[in-house]
C-alpha cells in the first residue's frame, strides 16, 4: 500500500493529511527537507498525534557542530541508528556536557538547555521527537530550509536567506545563541 | 559521565528522576523491563517530557503475533532499526491493513486503532513513542510484566499472573480485544 497524499505541506506526502487515519511509510520516504549539509525527514508531526509528539530523522555528512540554540518550549530526544554523533549540551545550571553516541545511544535534551551536535561519521541519522506541551515543531527544518522531493543528501549545502533567520526560528520555538561557547573540549 | 540514580521505578536508573535535567544513555541502558518474550527500554518517560512524550524500544526473537488490542487515548509510533517486523493495523472503518517493515520503515497507529505486531526475524528492534493527550504509558511493560536488571533478551519467557491482565492494561491505556480477527492473510 504506496498512497500519497496532497497536503498542506507537500503536493505528495506518505502522511495522510487527515488525523486519525494509520499509515506506513517506507525508510526514506517521509516529508524530506534539506537545511545546509543535512537531510530532514518527517515521519509524523503535530496533526498524527494532537500536538503532542513528532517522529523524524536527521542524516548529514561529517561536519562541523551546528549553531548552538535552546528551545523554550521543547524537549528533545537524540537516539542514533548509523554512525557517530556528537551532542553537546549544557543544563539550566550552566554545567555543560559533551558525550560522542554511536548506533543505538540517546541523549536527552530539555527546553530552555543549549545544545548543538556535530556528525562525526559520514551516512550518520538521528531520530528526533521534538516536542513539549506548547506543541510540536517539526516544520522548522523546511521553513529555514527547504522541502525537497529529492532523495538523499543535498548535492550543494542550502543556506538560508539572512532574513529567515530574523523570522523563522521564533516561529519554530528555535533560539539561537550566537555568543555560546562550547568549553567541554570536544 | 556514567551516572546512576535512585527512582521510584529503579533502584539504579540512568533516567534522571528529576525534570529539567539533560542525560545520555548508552545502548541498551535504559530501564528494562521482560514481557513474554521481549524486552522493553525505557529511555524517556512522562516525567521527563511534562507528559508530552516517551521514548523506548522493543526487541524480541522472531516469533507469533502478539495479542490485538487498541489504545483509546494514545498515539504509537513503530520505527524498525533492525530485522524485521509485520504490523497490523485497523482503521475506524474497520479497514484492515499489514505491512512487514525492516530497517528504517515506518509505522503509525492512531487511538483507538486496534493493532498487533509480530516479529519475523531475530534480533529485530523496533523503536517506539506511544503518547496521546492523557499522558504517556511506558510503565505498562514492566507492570504487566517484569522490571529486570539484566541485559538481553529474557532467558524463560515472563508470563504475567492471570490477574493482572484484569487490572494492569487499563491503568496504561491498554485495551486486549481478545476476539479480534485478522483478515489480511499475513
Amino acid at each position: 500500500m504506496t498512497i500519497e497524499f496532497a497536503t498542506r505541506y507537500r503536493q505528495s506526502s506518505r502522511i495522510p493529511p487527515e488525523p486519525g487515519r494509520p499509515y506506513f511509510i517506507e525508510k526514506g520516504m517521509g516529508d524530506r527537507a534539506h537545511l545546509f549539509t543535512d537531510l530532514f525527514t518527517i515521519y509524523a508531526g503535530g496533526e498524527q498525534t494532537e500536538n503532542t509528539f513528532n517522529f523524524f530523522t536527521c542524516e548529514g555528512p561529517k561536519g562541523d557542530t551546528i549553531p548552538a540554540h535552546s528551545h523554550p518550549d521543547t524537549y528533545e530526544v537524540f537516539y542514533i541508528t548509523d554512525g557517530a554523533v556528537r551532542l553537546f549540551v549544557e543544563d539550566l545550571a550552566g554545567e555543560q556536557y559533551e558525550k560522542l553516541l554511536t548506533s543505538g545511544d540517546f541523549g536527552f535534551v530539555p527546553k530552555n538547555c543549549p545544545h548543538a551536535y556535530r556528525i562525526e561519521r559520514h551516512h550518520s541519522r538521528i531520530v528526533g521527537v521534538a516536542a513539549g506541551p506548547g506543541g510540536t515543531f517539526e516544520r522548522f527544518f523546511e521553513n529555514l530550509g527547504t522541502p525537497t522531493a529529492e532523495l538523499g543528501l543535498p548535492q550543494e549545502p542550502f543556506v538560508p536567506e539572512p532574513h529567515t533567520f530574523a523570522t523563522v526560528p521564533r516561529q519554530y520555538d528555535v533560539r539561537f545563541l550566537p555568543d555560546h561557547q562550547w568549553r567541554t573540549g570536544g
